[in-house]
């Protein structure tokens, strides 16, 4: 009799944005004629830059014709031509990565969650609280036992090591989802420092890493010192250049990094990685692989940076608010999200409910993102200049 | 001390397409002057039809337009206008499923290996051996373990249910990859009825199904009374419309299909899987979706045909030396793939070597799928016309 994985019967089964969908979906029967701005879900709105859009269309020419046409990549790892650039692109932002080492895949969630499998049940994970869901659900599926550590006001919502503490695996991210908290060097070095000693493996999630404007905050925990003896990193392009229906991202895993056998023995985690995918991954489609080479053109750079900046405005526009407001807040500055405290002792659920019931403004309440996320809110800068502009006048008139 | 999933260590390093690579290479570093004529690698070598290269572009250009820009797909199970096409083709080929049955993927081999996750590590599975390799791989990944049912000239390389055998996952592939071999309804329904009465399910990889000319064998388990409550399936554009490098493919799981918790509740797959998917996977790229949508066009399904009917020539053109030299073969007749007995008690290495360095003729040898694929030998009819013809030739010259 076929048995059920166990650790799937342990996830809760009412995913934050169903919950949402389902008291949209209430409000707006009730509502026909009230309008939803929509401030909640983390997709972009900009449409591909049109280097990529030039590109996936001539490759798609190309494998229309015999002698152009591609079939499997020999790796599956990603095409030397899109490596090269990706290569070159952390070398910029500070780190020194070799080719063998980056894993081209269809986005960050893919990896984040199948890298738990090529280590032990036996690791203890720890995850920052708020945190991106998948971190916690992936864990729970791979059965692993999980440690939170509490990002707060305290700490400015970033979570530092504690050494009487003992993990095995470790997720981070920077610029954070959903709190929008930005990590400087000197606190990853902490956590970096923190993982040699202990032979722990950061998972460092840097989906965010093309918001950030401040020259002084780290692109890449590869540019911290250390690194490569204890961290993979996750990276996209769907928030860099609009790739959410386009799917690609890339992990760098180092040759250095090594994890340990039962008895002791070290073992590549970038070859076990490379084991792994050559069974259950069959590398992404030409014509998406040359879509994110021309992002890292000239054209493409210029291209995404104006998108970029047209979301960063938006950003802008709601900091100024919750100071003007005198609301509490994180990020906004060098990430797309904006972490509020919800107003006069609010849950997040009920600043949810009050919001789109007096203003129809959406948001995402705090509590979805785990036991510290209660009484935050957080608002996105995906919407149109336009719409984060009506939203805030209303936020204002509604709470001043 | 972040310690490897032991499972891992367990696979075998050396992978055949790895040896068979560097035996070529060495090859041809002594003989530059002597060219190979390639028939092992299963790859395709016509180009995409061009329906499904103009979709990709014009989709390109939506994504390069706000009005049509297309972000996450709410699901990332696949949008309706392509589940619609695959519904129907479903119900010509004689199955009934609906739409929520039908999961997108980026080709067949993720889903192959993934699904095993869902389920528990206690849990035996039934391979069929020889096999596509990436079944067992996944397999030992998974830490379960594993059951052989032998597949060789005495059934016709189709392995059938031993009642007094207990497993709770059997892989089954037909047109089976590597021997060609194609289960009748009559068969598939011994296995259907076999994983019924022992509450096992049956992974059905379909991928070969557009290969199948006999209008009177399955071309899906789906088509089998009873497959409702023990199969999933598996099926790829790759080799039926050019997608390997491309990417995509579905999984049919049928709402019925239950697995068991330890306390002996029902569980539904189809909802274990789509939470799985939920925290793991994105969906497919756009453009990629609506190039698939084109393939079951009319126009998509007149080039692809066009296709298949070029490669299937070749597999006679095989076939035909096969009887010619009265070698014993399977496959070729309703299969891409045709499976012969090596000569003369030669062990499929044997075989490989001698064409090799005889008449630069590029097969795999059978050992490389299983213990039963010794002394056997897979050609493959993804070559030219012109190439298979001249290398039969040889072949036809050196062994008679």
């Amino acid at each position: 009799m076929i048995k059920i994985n166990e650790n799937f019967l342990k996830l809760k089964q009412n995913y934050l944005f169903i919950e949402i969908a389902k008291r949209l979906k209430a409000f707006s029967a009730e509502n026909p004629d009230k309008p939803l701005i929509r401030m909640g879900i983390g997709d972009v709105t900009l449409p591909l830059p049109a280097a990529a859009v030039e590109a996936m269309k001539k490759a798609a020419d190309e494998m229309g014709v015999k002698e152009t046409f591609r079939g499997y990549e020999d790796t599956g790892r990603g095409y030397d031509f899109l490596k090269e650039k990706i290569k070159a692109y952390y070398n910029e932002n500070g780190a020194e990565i070799s080719l063998d080492e980056i894993l081209v895949n269809d986005g960050a969630k893919s990896d984040s969650g199948n890298i738990s499998d090529i280590f032990s049940e036996s690791n203890t994970v720890l995850i920052t609280d708020p945190a991106y869901p998948v971190y916690v659900d992936s864990t729970i599926m791979a059965g692993k036992q999980i440690i939170f550590a509490a990002a707060t006001s305290e700490n400015g919502f970033k979570a530092l090591p504690d050494y009487n503490i003992d993990c095995e695996m470790i997720y981070l991210c920077s610029p954070n989802n959903p709190t929008g908290s930005v990590y400087t060097a000197e606190e990853l070095k902490m956590w970096v420092d923190y993982a040699n000693e202990k032979h722990a493996i950061i998972i460092f999630d840097a989906a965010y890493e093309a918001f950030i404007r401040d020259k002084s905050l780290p692109r890449s925990i590869m540019a911290i010192p250390g690194a490569r003896t204890c961290a993979v990193e996750l990276c996209s392009l769907s928030k860099t250049a609009g790739f959410t229906g386009t799917r690609l991202g890339y992990t760098i895993i180092p040759n250095e990094l090594m994890a340990y056998s039962e008895n002791g023995e070290k073992v590549s985690v970038l070859k076990t990685w490379i084991r792994r995918q050559g069974s259950k991954f069959n590398g992404v489609s030409y014509p998406v692989q040359r879509a994110a080479e021309a992002v890292f053109s000239t054209d493409g750079r210029a291209q995404i940076q104006a998108n970029i900046d047209y979301y960063m405005k938006n950003a802008e526009i709601i900091s100024n608010t919750c100071e003007t407001l005198n609301i509490p807040y994180t990020g906004g500055k060098n990430s797309p999200y904006i972490w509020l405290k919800a107003p006069n002792g609010m849950s997040g659920w009920d600043f949810f409910d009050y919001l789109l019931n007096e203003i129809q403004v959406v948001g995402t309440p705090g509590e979805g993102f785990g036991e510290n996320g209660g009484g935050w809110f957080r608002l996105t800068s995906f919407n149109t200049h336009e719409n984060t502009a009506e939203a805030m006048k209303r936020v204002e008139k509604l709470l001043s």
